[in-house]
């Protein structure tokens, strides 16, 4: 992911408004930012991919928390050679059908059967590729602002708290949005606008949220309200971190959450880019 | 909360014995920091109210772990105007009963009841109110010394660690008292005096918990001892910090936690000032 | 453990390839740093002693996870005197017998049974007595290279991130090896080398895991590959610092863990200290 974005970058960052510096290396581990003029807030886009590790014999363990469903088809690679496997689950246990074993330690995700329509795209890892994408688009007009990519989102977290430190101390932004994709429920219906989150198991400071609702109203995009009692975030992590971030999730919602048939509908991608530009102005 | 305890504080330091410096601001977000003389020592009393947001329909999802029993009275408002309303309890399902529908996002604590006798006092919000009272008469006599008023206590935490960086940073300061309230068990009754205690989910480190102890015997002040192995407090934050914090939660007991009738002895409270003071001179 | 271990270093130090700068005192609590001339990565041997604390009348609260079975002996120290009792478990409650009531708050460990044959090593604590065994036979050749002896790893933790940040920020350091015991299962047997882990509840980078085990398919020391869903160590602290740690459990496998009977087979240990010695000349 890292590779592939790096390379992204470098070939579409020329036609953008601003040209941003890219910080990655060693002391960043997997993830990278970009820094585009005076920033005074960050967006956090998490590139994990859930799935499994081989564990011992056929079983698996989860990567995060994807849905384990028998039938399912699973990709990786191994010093063997490339894998395609079918996962069987049984009262709980995971384990993977394949004529050969698999190396220990072998990393296998869900195979990608893309689908679009007119309405909604559909895939594995819309959570959180579609955050990611929405970091990019924002990318090609923003003028100032922090754009994150990190790791570990979907299990455990271990990159935020660094980045965190690097972002405020360095240059004093403690504003945060978290591009990620959140789920459809009773209260947050597709093709009704981007969600703006007011909570999930984490509560964000309230004058903040209510600073973002207001400039969503001014701004004339649809948008939904999200508040949920579970689900979590990078936002998670930088409410705990030894900085002062304010920070709120605002994302599409996706049915058919961390299987291999998430779908979101377009209307939610779109009103979800154009409240991007709008919020990393405004705040 | 904040802008009461400003205002308490601008109306009463001028009357207490050493005037604190008052740090607060958007670095500090809604917390507030009283640092008197030359610290050694800091008082972290957590202002949260726990409570419920309106979710979907008649929804409520908690804010911490409050109590949820059908006919608690709950108040708040939204942009419709003032909200009293009734708590209904089903299954571990929480909504609400009200004319009107409430919006989305809106929260609910529990409406006051205050009541008095010669012995207790009895209300909602005395964790934390009273943990917040104590560190106010401890300041007027004050001379060395933090009083850090905390948010998120009761919900994940959040403010803590960039307090605890800030006092350890600036000041050096890395012992604490957690100035909060505890329960009534089988170990630890009303009247007996305020508790220390020596673990709860969280242990802290022996030795100074019983360099507490004995400066606790010593005084001749009224305490008990308590021991547990649940329930947690911001010294938890501390000990994760990236801060060799010592701290020892000490506090009156209360029964009936996290309920609007959450009661304590008076003896209790008056010895908890009386070992703030002894502490906060030894230490 | 802190005296012992300083009385052990201050004896033995002298004979050691280098002599180590020794780092301790009321910054660091109760930990130990050991510095061997220009380190590039650090050994974290954890200190713990799992047990027990006494409760109210007769209850017992853990301290860690350990194994609760009637019969158990424990020992410890009141201000009446030595304590060995017998646990008692009752339908998961844990109480202690003993002629006397015990102090409120006195700790209880397992009473040790050293047992050693001609393969195996067999007593309480050898998770992580061995651990710290381990860091003090790789110190006497050790050239460059951090050890940390952490405290709270099995209960909450609390220690490693101020030693990250010492060590990160004064030393450049954030390569980290997990030198601690971990479980025999279907996968990972007696006698057959060293455990590394690719991953626990935890998920180290891949990268760094795949640089360890391909220097340790060069060095010719048996070793194991372990892959699991659930447990936890020092490098969980690491992962989610704000500092870019990269780190891999490496340790022998034990059988009857966290009991007063964690047996170990000798091979495993001899091994573990191999590659240890290997590892950090490698990384």
């Amino acid at each position: 992911m890292k590779e592939f974005l790096l390379n992204y970058i470098q070939e579409h960052a020329a036609s953008w408004k601003v040209q941003p510096q890219i910080i990655e290396g060693d002391e960043f581990q997997d993830c990278i930012l970009l820094k585009f003029g005076e920033p005074r807030t960050a967006i956090f886009a998490h590139m994990d991919s859930i799935g499994f590790t081989v564990r011992y014999q056929d079983q698996l363990v989860p990567i995060g928390g994807p849905k384990a469903q028998s039938g399912y088809l699973l990709v990786g690679e191994d010093s063997m050679g490339p894998v395609e496997c079918e996962l069987i689950e049984n009262d709980g246990d995971i384990h993977y059908k394949f004529p050969r074993g698999i190396e220990r330690g072998t990393e296998l995700v869900f195979k990608q059967d893309f689908r679009e329509s007119d309405e909604y795209v559909q895939s594995c890892y819309m959570d959180n590729r579609l955050g990611v994408f929405n970091a990019l688009k924002v990318a090609e007009t923003l003028e100032n602002g922090v754009i994150a990519f990190t790791c570990w989102e979907e299990h455990g977290g271990g990159s935020v708290p660094y980045i965190a430190k690097h972002i405020y101390e360095n240059w004093g932004v403690k504003q945060a949005l978290i591009s990620d994709i959140t789920w459809v429920t009773d209260g947050v219906v597709h093709g009704e606008g981007v969600a703006i989150s007011m909570r999930d198991r984490n509560i964000p400071r309230r004058a903040f949220v209510d600073k973002i609702i207001s400039i969503a109203r001014e701004s004339g995009i649809d948008f939904q309200l999200e508040v949920e009692g579970a689900g979590s975030s990078d936002g998670r992590e930088l409410q705990v971190s030894p900085y002062p971030f304010d920070w709120c999730f605002v994302g599409a919602p996706e049915d058919n959450v961390h299987s291999p048939d998430e779908i979101v509908h377009k209307h939610d991608i779109a009103t979800m880019i154009a409240m991007y530009d709008t919020l990393m102005k405004a705040l």
